[in-house]
């Protein structure tokens, strides 16, 4: 599990690795906008180390910390290798990300599946990396005959070029939710509490009085079904405490106001000598 | 599901929408580059509507087509809209993405959940969106209350601002996996196959008969275990019969190679009148 640390804004976001996270390599890269995007990426993620095989345009480039949003951590640490041998030499176990298998024989896996390994091989104390190809071409033959396993998104198989850093943000993502236990569906109530059937119940009972009060359940026949809707309706999605007193002033609010109404047309009717039943 | 067609490159790649895929809503977006890139990763992920309301700098721009990288059917066929209100009116069902959920009452959905539910839903025939904010700010108070839900990555809580088109891609690619049944793991052989336990023994008998014949299992006592731990080796991962082929290959030319270097010393060492046990 990583800990990031975030103490300022001067030179980026304050992020250290704490934990052993994988290595993102990015190969022969072209692009300056492409390396800063993959920081960003990264740390959205959660990954802090990033290396670079031969980028096409040298190393430091500007651009580069301009599209990485505070990122600038894991820019300035970024090591840099001729070549992919040197830059997996101290790894135990190395991913190629590749759009299309050629002909080869290679265990492929999912980016959802790769990271679960991911998260089991650096829990075993192993140093991993994940090798992104350069932008034009992807991975060639010989990076891939480095690569312990292929990972292989399964998108859309008529437009697979994914961005550079759209791919690594794909890997940031799974890597770090693959430990996460959010609940796929949550009411956010922050100040209040969901309401209990108790609260529901006292509030239905005042809907119900002002209702048959004004009138709009005087039809005893419907009236039980009219009644049973309204709760159906009421118990449909999850509600809050502060929301059903918030509809109860809504409720008293109208009620109110359509007794002051009638009231002041009692008084206009009698003025004027009209009644209404 | 969908199904994609592509026939040409001339203006893009010849994206279609087939079946009922969920809009993607830019809410007030800043940079073109962003809208390109959006298109692109809804492309990857097998979406196609794009809406975009009151983008700052107008619709259309040229910037958009150049980071779209071929996804132009996509932006040919974006709609804009003044107004959230405007631009959801036909809707359903409205997903809004979130980074921080503020002090509201709302259904919170993870990225994963979100798309399951958008999947049930528009199996149902029903339309659904998901709203995107602007670069800077994202999402304001008043978008947020037009959505059923919120979705929010669990990410990086130290580094949670993504870039627009990286978050519409982890939507797009949770979308485009909901329903997919890649294996999460598989061994790509293209021509030959995963090779057979017999036709493993079959390997295993010629490698223990010329490492018997070379003496590099002389040793009695340890031969049994020797022969075991290169079992294990050879079954640690899966193996296909074409590998196997080679592996017999390289261990026959070895064994000759070293049968001919061995005649060779014989005769060398006849002819200097040496021998050796």
């Amino acid at each position: 599990m990583e800990a990031w640390l975030m103490t300022g804004r001067d030179g980026g976001a304050d992020l250290h690795p704490i934990g052993n996270t994988p290595v993102v390599i990015l190969v022969r890269p072209q692009l300056a906008e492409n390396i800063g995007a993959t920081a960003r990426a990264m740390a959205n993620g959660g990954l802090f180390h990033l290396r670079l095989v031969a980028p096409r345009d040298g190393w430091p480039q500007e651009r580069a910390w301009r599209s990485a949003s505070g990122a600038d951590r894991l820019l300035e640490a970024a090591e840099v290798f001729e070549n992919v041998d040197d830059a997996i030499a101290d790894l135990h176990h190395v991913f190629a990300t590749c759009p299309r298998p050629r002909h080869i024989v290679k265990t492929v896996m999912t980016a959802r599946g790769g990271s679960a390994e991911l998260r089991a091989m650096t829990s075993r104390g192993l140093k991993c990396g994940i090798l992104f190809g350069p932008e034009r071409a992807g991975l060639d033959n010989e990076d891939m005959a480095r690569a312990d396993a292929l990972i292989r998104y399964p998108l859309n198989p008529d437009f697979m070029s994914l961005n550079l850093s759209q791919a690594v943000m794909v890997m940031a993502y799974e890597w770090c939710i693959a430990t996460d236990s959010t609940p796929p569906r949550e009411l956010m109530t922050n100040e209040t509490h969901i309401a209990t059937k108790g609260e529901l119940d006292n509030f239905m009972r005042q809907l119900v009085k002002e209702l048959d009060e004004c009138g709009f359940l005087r039809n005893e026949q419907k009236r039980p079904g009219m009644v049973r809707n309204l709760r159906h309706f009421f118990t449909r999605g999850e509600v809050t405490e502060q929301e059903l007193r918030t509809l109860h002033g809504v409720i008293s609010e109208l009620a109110t106001n359509r007794r002051r109404k009638d009231k002041a047309m009692d008084i206009a009717l009698t003025h004027s000598g009209e009644t209404e039943d």
